[in-house]
C-alpha cells in the first residue's frame, strides 16, 4: 500500500522556509558527488575528507526522520515530492528536473547532466534516459486528482545521448477509463536521441 | 563517439590500490546523501553543515580530471567503470549494484536501495527500476570483446517494488548478427515486480 503524509495545516510560507533552509544543502551535496567521482587528489586528503563527511553525516542524522522522507501534502494544497530521485530539490540523486506545463497540456523540461550520470564515456547512462523519460511521461499521465503509475514503458534509442544541456517532453496521446497513454522524448543539442511511450494506471485504490 | 580510455600499463595491485583510497570516500557520500534526505536538525546546523560540505568539495577539486570519468582500462585487461551511476564505485549515486554471473551464462545481482531512490511513498521509483533493470539486461547483453547498446527497452510494472532488499537477473534470450535480445525482472521480498525485455546492438564503430 503506498501512503500519502498529510502534514496538516502548514502555510506556504512555511514550506518556503523549509525549502530555503534544505534546498542549499542538496545543491552543495550535489557538488560534493559530481568532485567525489572526478577528484585526483592524493590519499592521505580523500581520507581526510571522508571523514569530514562522515562527520557533516552524523549532525545531520542526530535528528531524522524514520525511513525515507515520502511525499508530503499540506491542508492548503503544498505538495512536498522532496525526496524524489527526478525531481526532489532534497535529493542529491535528483538533478533536479523543473517540470513546466504547456497551454496544451503537454509536460517539458530542459536540465543539465555531468559526470554522475554518465553510461558510454561522455554520454548519459541509457537507464537514466529511462529514468528521466519515466518520470516526465508519468507528470504528464497523472495529477493530484488522478494518481497513476507506469503499467508499461517502451524506450526506443535512436542514438547515444551526450552529457551536458538536454531536454525531455511528453504528452498524454489518449485516456481510457483508467489508463492513460503517453508520448515522449528525450533530446541532447543535436535533437532527439530517445523516444519513449508508455500506459499509465490508476491504482485500485485511488478510483473513486 | 564513444570513446573509452587506455590508462595503459597499471598493474592489478595499482587498480587495488586506487579502489581503496576512492571507494570509502564514495560510501560515506552516499551516507550523506540518505541524510540530506531525511534530516530534521534545525536551519543554523544545516547551513554550518553546507559550508563544511562546500569546503570538502573545494579540497576534492583542487586537483580532478577534466570532464566526466569515463570508462578506464588497463593493458592488463582492468576495467574501471567506477562512474557509472549503476555500478560505479566511485560514483555516490550507484547504489552500487554488484554484477555475479551464473554457470549458464546470465546475470544476477542482490541490492539495497533506500530512502534515495523513492518514489511513490515507501516504494522504488518506477524510473529506477528501469535504470537498474537497463543495466543489467545491458551487462548480460554486452561484454568487453561485444560492446552492444540498449537499442530497444520495454518495462512492464506488475505492483510496486518496496524500498529495501531487492533482486534482478538478466539473460540473453537469443543473438541475431549484431543483436542480443535479453530478458530480466527485478523483484522484492514478495516476488517479481517489474519484468523487462531488451534489445542490445553493437555499434557500427565496434564491429570489426
Amino acid at each position: 500500500m503506498v501512503q500519502y503524509t498529510d502534514i496538516g495545516d502548514v502555510s506556504s510560507a512555511e514550506v518556503e522556509r523549509m525549502r530555503a533552509v534544505y534546498e542549499p544543502l542538496a545543491a552543495a551535496v550535489r557538488e560534493l558527488i559530481d568532485a567525489t567521482i572526478r577528484t585526483e587528489v592524493d590519499a592521505d586528503t580523500v581520507g581526510e575528507v571522508t571523514a569530514e563527511i562522515a562527520a557533516a553525516t552524523a549532525r545531520l542524522r542526530s535528528r531524522q526522520c524514520d525511513g525515507p522522507f515520502g511525499v508530503r501534502s499540506t491542508t492548503g494544497g503544498d505538495r512536498m515530492a522532496w525526496g524524489n530521485p527526478v525531481i526532489g530539490i532534497r535529493n542529491p540523486i535528483a538533478p533536479p528536473l523543473t517540470i513546466q506545463r504547456n497551454d496544451d497540456g503537454g509536460v517539458f523540461t530542459d536540465f543539465h547532466l555531468g559526470a554522475a550520470y554518465e553510461g558510454p564515456p561522455g554520454h548519459v547512462h541509457g537507464g537514466v534516459s529511462a529514468l528521466v523519460l519515466d518520470h516526465v511521461l508519468g507528470e504528464v499521465a497523472a495529477n493530484e486528482e488522478t494518481p497513476r503509475f507506469t503499467g508499461t514503458i517502451t524506450l526506443r534509442y535512436l542514438r547515444p545521448t551526450r552529457l551536458g544541456e538536454l531536454h525531455a517532453e511528453a504528452r498524454i496521446t489518449r485516456t481510457d477509463g483508467f489508463k492513460a497513454y503517453a508520448a515522449g522524448h528525450l533530446a541532447d543539442e543535436d535533437g532527439i536521441t530517445v523516444e519513449a511511450e508508455g500506459i499509465f494506471i490508476q491504482p485500485k485504490w485511488a478510483r473513486g
